[in-house]
């Protein structure tokens, strides 16, 4: 960082991020849109991408100079990770911390209120049809969960928490995992589906894992499984799902994650059987401002005192490895779990 | 039991049970509905209460003689306790181990489907809305799960399980409970309604319990609190409950359980801000009635073999007494949990 004056830190958001005025004497702030990014970031020191939707970096992006240190406010950094910021070899950090805990129970919240009829029970109600059915146990499921990050762990914890038999599937095969015992391959995936009752995508979006739920995938699960994505949107590909959903395939599915977002209103998606949309909102408690501004002003100190930053992607892999110490959240102690 | 013939046992309810013909060469079986039922009770040895919620037994009862055992296909016996039949001196058995764990999950589905505002991103979705909110963490919130029976304590497990701080209420305090440490006694519900983020019911229906929850007990409730009835409707004065939603002392609710089962078209209850309604089938999950089947088959057969039955009623309590073993589902052994 420059040293002759307070380092220049762009905050990339049409928001104001919460606290950040704690570090105000340390730090020049610079709030901008997309518009003014491009200007903005020739000078940055440090960019925080508060707008984590965004895809404007790319064509921002100066060619020489730019920020040294880029923190985006999410756990997914695949916006990032575009050729000139590679080469520029700024660090990239990430929100690891803040949103594994909320997406679990979410993730769980979807699978009971699907094996539960749920949606059909607010149906009635709004009709005031009374009409008794049989619903589904959750425990002594099965589940696939995709992704073998702290958010797919934080799922499949919760999901064994009530019962289910969930099998973990990561980019890299473990035998001896201290939590799960097995963890499975990417490669072992298309083995797994067909005795899934429940699979779950919380993988990190990577060229391996781009459309890795396409017509192929659907067809190899169970008929009546049920599917949920809490990746990112192109982890599906969404016309093969709603096929899937059309002819009886799959029994329901669950999208908080979008190719687009916001969903286009003409989307076929909002209306294909059993399909259950929200808003990219699986991760956002009350709260969650602060914990990724929190989080961010941590690293900042950190990045101040020359000290090692936390949660650093890995850019060849498109993540955090687990062998980096977890990041914490604000909340929790340095370097506890 | 009569002994110069097979004995009669009287089934109530308009459908077929599973599973009894495997005791046809044991038993004369007689299914009726409830205009045939006192002339059947007159000759019945045993009663299996199939449709539960009937209330045809008290005027059906015969004066003298009338069945020596009644089984209920519920976990509530409160319909069975009518002053004929306790002073008959007839043994009543209920389904204890079908419900427990099915109800626990149902509850954790609302819980969860309230705190993640599932309904809301059902609205928006029929309207083809996206409108991002943040929604709340369950972890780390209080609740307060009253009934200490199997029902309620399974509800308090799954809830702990997904990081509630639950306090449990029973009729009778307990310093040491092995699962929950102390147990609350209902003398400190009031106590505990005010710290509480989610009131759950779960206990027998008795003159102790019943209008618990009445404007009293929700006037105690920490503002915007949540409240879960899965016991009997009239745990819950209802208009109480209406008004609670509607001034917004509750931020919401979900019954399953009704004082007029089906709730009638016209109940206010319906559009209640805030209130979930489902028609009494927390519990029953694919293949509970095979379950309920078979706990009664094991029943009878400790029946015909003068052993002691199973989930005994305490009929001055209005329930069976945690400290008999319980009597296990049909997938489990004899004795174990």
């Amino acid at each position: 960082m420059r040293t002759t004056e307070l380092p220049l830190v762009v905050v990339l958001g049409d928001q104001e991020p919460p606290l950040l005025d704690r570090v105000k004497d340390r730090a020049r702030l610079r709030r901008v849109g997309e518009a003014d990014l491009a200007e903005a970031l020739r000078e940055a020191d440090a960019l925080l991408v508060w707008d984590f939707l965004t895809e404007a970096l790319p064509a921002a992006w100066p060619e020489h100079g730019g920020p040294r240190w880029v923190h985006t406010a999410s756990a997914g950094v695949d916006r990032l990770l575009f050729p000139a910021l590679l080469r520029s070899g700024a660090v990239i950090t990430n929100s690891r911390g803040v949103f594994e805990e909320p997406i679990a129970e979410y993730v769980a919240g979807l699978v009971l209120a699907m094996a539960k009829d749920l949606p059909g029970t607010l149906d009635r109600q709004r009709s005031r049809i009374w009409q008794h059915r049989e619903t589904e146990r959750v425990a002594g499921t099965r589940a696939v969960v995709v992704g073998g990050g702290p958010i797919g762990r934080a799922v499949a914890r919760v999901l064994s928490a009530l019962g289910l038999r969930v099998a973990l599937v990561s980019r890299t095969a473990r035998g001896r995992d201290p939590d799960f015992g097995r963890v499975y391959g990417f490669g072992e995936l298309a083995g797994l589906l067909p005795d899934a009752d429940w699979v779950v995508c919380a993988a990190p979006l990577t060229d391996e894992t781009a459309d890795m739920f396409d017509a192929a995938a659907f067809a190899r699960m169970k008929r009546g499984a049920r599917f949920v994505n809490v990746g990112r949107g192109p982890h599906v590909v969404e016309a093969d799902l709603v096929a899937a959903l059309r002819d009886g395939r799959l029994g329901g599915a669950a999208l908080d994650v979008f190719r687009r977002e916001p969903l286009p209103p003409d989307s076929p998606l909002w209306t294909a059987p059993g399909l259950l949309i929200s808003p990219h909102m699986s991760a956002d408690t009350h709260g969650w401002l602060e914990d990724l501004a929190e989080l961010f002003l941590a690293n900042f100190a950190r990045w101040t005192a020359d000290r090692p930053l936390r949660n650093v992607v890995d850019t060849t892999l498109g993540y955090v490895p687990m062998s980096e110490a977890p990041g914490g959240t604000p909340h929790t102690e340095e370097g506890s779990p």
